[in-house]
């Protein structure tokens, strides 16, 4: 023991390629079941990033095809019409685990720079096989053609081969197959799922799915109607700490304090400005640059304390919409009442954000269980699909309604939807499956139920009524025949 | 909408330390009330890492002190007498997120090299205020001391100060002190939770807890054995991926590639490697450099599809051993009947696990909920406070176990621990706050509680007919009179 005393450890740093290759789980790639199945949706979710989020409506293909006859090794491919990518930023967006597009203050489905690096890693891991990228941005003369590997130690691409051809129609767009082992069997009734729910909520979308049996699902476009793009946002005050605070001191030094906090801040103007160092003591004029730590706190604790601030701009986020949530159940369930509500932004942490409920009741919508309806979860325009004992939304409907004031007993034919949309979804993993209970988000999500519950309700009520009615109608119908 | 299909992207890569300041949620650090919870759990699990895990017996010292009249500021210190770090790791060790030396096959309670990073980094945006370290090992002449800062966008330690000492006396051990904003009032009864639960399983640390009210909290070590420390092992093939074989392939390039696979893994001797070899169709005297990936590749395959080779050593994992549980939860309880068992070693992908099961009933164990037993879960040896409801032993204990069979009807006295030990263990997130539900995991978990609620039935039909003797005679002595 003696000896273990003298712990000799053996110290080293991992790159961020290497962590998650060696905790894959903790994005979703635990095994030849998930992995298949996270593949699918971080290609298809990066597709719809591509389109819907730049004003395309979507054509996307996906096809999962068995490429070894021994081996479980299948090639999933996914084609979509989006904004594709410039050559020069091809390799690291396929290569280099945490490089994104998407560290910016905007609705989006991917956040961390990680699922399509986490499932060319799987590949590789599993088959050996390279990823393989066709893109063309609009307007661009040529088409570009990548076939990567990842260099898991230097966390960088290694690019295995490359070309380019002249286009002859004016193709956008991003092509990308990667092949890794998976198990198709135990991972199709997922990936089906995770499909039919996603087009819920994007029926602008048109969706190809080739299965590795050859059978073709289409999913045809419903509507032609695009939500409104988000778009871009400075931080909000709300949102800032020290470190943020020093980043902006090194990028705009010869700024004076006052104007660095007008320029990269939304809801902060001349006025905001000047109350706010005034009460954290500090010039107004003085140089950025020359801020002390002592005064950057100051002036951030001076923020938060700040009481008539404007909220956060909602213009980042994009919600479906009534007629999208009624659309999506409708044509998914034939229920015989549908309803649906878009909230009002919120905030929590400086992040603006919209909770969206919808209810489908009675006709095609399937039989509940027996404490709860049957819940479909999305974030972000993402359906969730594991984790659901976890999540903020089964929270609210296991411990914040109470069904039987909406004359609701279970097992009841009821689907709830509830769609959480914002510049940051506080996602309790970066498998992104399921969103924390943040007490903002909570209460949203309660206040929107409770809306379209009270609707369901009304309906019912008359509903009772009316069968009452006719119920008497028959009755009397049987005492007095003449009027039969 | 034209303007934005041609869809100008703003790509970045961040480093891990930007990334894991961005989602600090995905790491417990989601608000001050979890930060200050988190801090001193990453901060006592590395001072019981240093000690137990070497052969010392732990003697810790937490500390939490309020340093700012108007802003909860807290500075939180927690001082070991563990095996130190040499002066030239300190730096990263505390300011390099995903700089460990726990990235190796061994039990430890840390596994991400992430913590005492994530709780610098809060602390810094926060207040602003560097972390803190005086560490010294066996052996050393002299003490260091550093303070120092991360600086995010390049995953860099900056030093602020260091300085060094002779030591007086043979000192061995670190203090590390963070000051982060907090909220200990709620904090508090979480950290108190936490470390009641700690010392449950370790009953063989010296824990003092000094809160901010100035009360010392004092568990005292109840017994001097330590449970056996983990060995490093090698790793068991059944684990092997591709890229673990390139890997060996470029460090073993001049051996054989039979000498590589004896060499690098465990259960793999002569015969199994040449067995292998054989399968995968390559000449085991061939050069491990000149090996091409489809080679690789079938090597790959050949050892994952071999039956004959034998199960991971269980060297590198410590299981606590029935008496530490039976005395920890005797202490805890006082109940009226206790047991613990501690179960075989067995694998999942390639990984050793044991599953220990404790229960207490009775006495003054505390009353369960409506649907299942009062569940004390730990991981390597530490206990998971949050999440409960995705835990792999929450779907064992509400899904696999029939509890009439023992007896047992909800509510009742009656509290179930489940402990798993691994070299690797598949938590959901890098929180540690849940397990995963793998199928050899679950199947393990059953299994040991229904060894100990075998014995508990036992117990509870005896005194079941011992109380039926008594009443009894009770009601035998009331028609004999002359006999009372
Ligand atoms: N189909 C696609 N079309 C256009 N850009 C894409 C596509 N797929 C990936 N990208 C780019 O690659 C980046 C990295 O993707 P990914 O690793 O999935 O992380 P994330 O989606 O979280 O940003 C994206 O941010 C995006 O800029
Ligand atoms: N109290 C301590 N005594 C000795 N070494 C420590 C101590 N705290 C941290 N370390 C070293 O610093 C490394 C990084 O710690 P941390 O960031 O918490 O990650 P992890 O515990 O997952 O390795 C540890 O691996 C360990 O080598
Ligand atoms: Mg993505
Ligand atoms: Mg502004
Ligand atoms: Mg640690």
């Amino acid at each position: 023991m003696s000896n273990s005393v003298e712990g000799v450890e053996k110290y080293r740093a991992i790159s961020p390629a290497e962590f998650f290759y060696k905790y894959r789980e903790i994005a979703g790639f635990s095994n030849p079941v998930r992995a298949l199945y996270q593949t699918v949706r971080e290609l298809y979710e990066n597709a719809l990033d591509a389109t819907d989020a730049h004003g395309i409506l979507p054509d996307v293909k996906i096809s999962i095809k068995r490429v070894d006859e021994i081996q479980e090794y299948y090639r999933v491919t996914v084609e979509d019409n989006g904004i594709g990518l410039p050559p020069d930023v091809v390799p690291n967006a396929f290569g280099k685990v945490l490089f994104s597009s998407k560290y910016v203050l905007k609705q989006t489905r991917g956040m961390y720079g990680l699922g399509v690096k986490m499932a060319v890693l799987y590949g590789q891991m599993t088959t050996g096989r390279p990823v393989e990228v066709i893109t063309s941005k609009q307007g661009f003369k040529r088409i570009y053609y990548f076939k990567l590997r990842i260099d898991v130690n230097k966390n960088e691409p290694v690019i295995l081969e490359r070309g380019t051809w002249r286009k002859s129609r004016d193709w956008h767009g991003t092509i990308v197959s990667i092949t890794l082992e998976g198990d198709w069997a135990r991972a199709k009734p997922k990936i089906m799922e995770y499909l039919s729910r996603s087009v819920v909520v994007t029926p602008y979308a048109n969706i190809i799915f080739l299965t590795p049996e050859n059978e073709i699902i289409y999913y045809p476009r419903a509507i032609s109607i695009l939500p409104r793009p988000p778009v871009e946002v400075k931080p909000h005050p709300f949102g800032v700490d020290l470190e943020m605070m020093k980043q902006l001191k090194e990028l705009s030094a010869s700024d004076t304090v006052k104007d660095l906090l007008i320029k990269n801040f939304q809801s902060v103007g001349e006025s905001t400005a000047t109350e706010v160092l005034n009460r954290a003591g500090v010039d107004p004029s003085k140089p950025a640059g020359s801020l002390g730590e002592d005064e950057l706190l100051r002036i951030v604790n001076a923020i938060k304390g700040f009481e008539n601030l404007r909220p956060p701009s909602a213009k980042a986020i994009s919600p479906l919409g009534r007629e999208i949530i009624v659309t999506g159940l409708s044509r998914m369930f034939k229920p015989e009442f549908v309803e649906a509500v878009t909230r009002r932004p919120q905030v929590y942490h400086g992040h603006p954000f919209i909770v969206e409920a919808g209810v489908a009741y009675g006709g095609g919508t399937p039989q509940s269980e027996m404490d709860k309806p049957v819940i479909l979860r999305y974030a972000n325009k993402i359906p969730l699909l594991y984790d659901e004992g976890s999540d903020v939304t089964t929270f609210v409907i296991k411990e914040d309604i109470n069904w039987a004031n909406y004359s609701i007993a279970f097992p009841a034919p009821l689907v709830v939807l509830v769609h959480v949309c914002s510049t940051k979804i506080p996602f309790k993993g970066v498998g992104k499956e399921s969103i924390a209970d943040v007490p903002e988000i909570r209460r949203e999500i309660r206040l929107a139920l409770m809306e379209v519950l009270r609707r369901l309700k009304i309906y019912l009520v008359r509903k009772a009524r009316e069968e009452e009615v006719k119920r008497r109608v028959v009755l009397l119908a049987k005492y007095i025949p003449e009027i039969a």
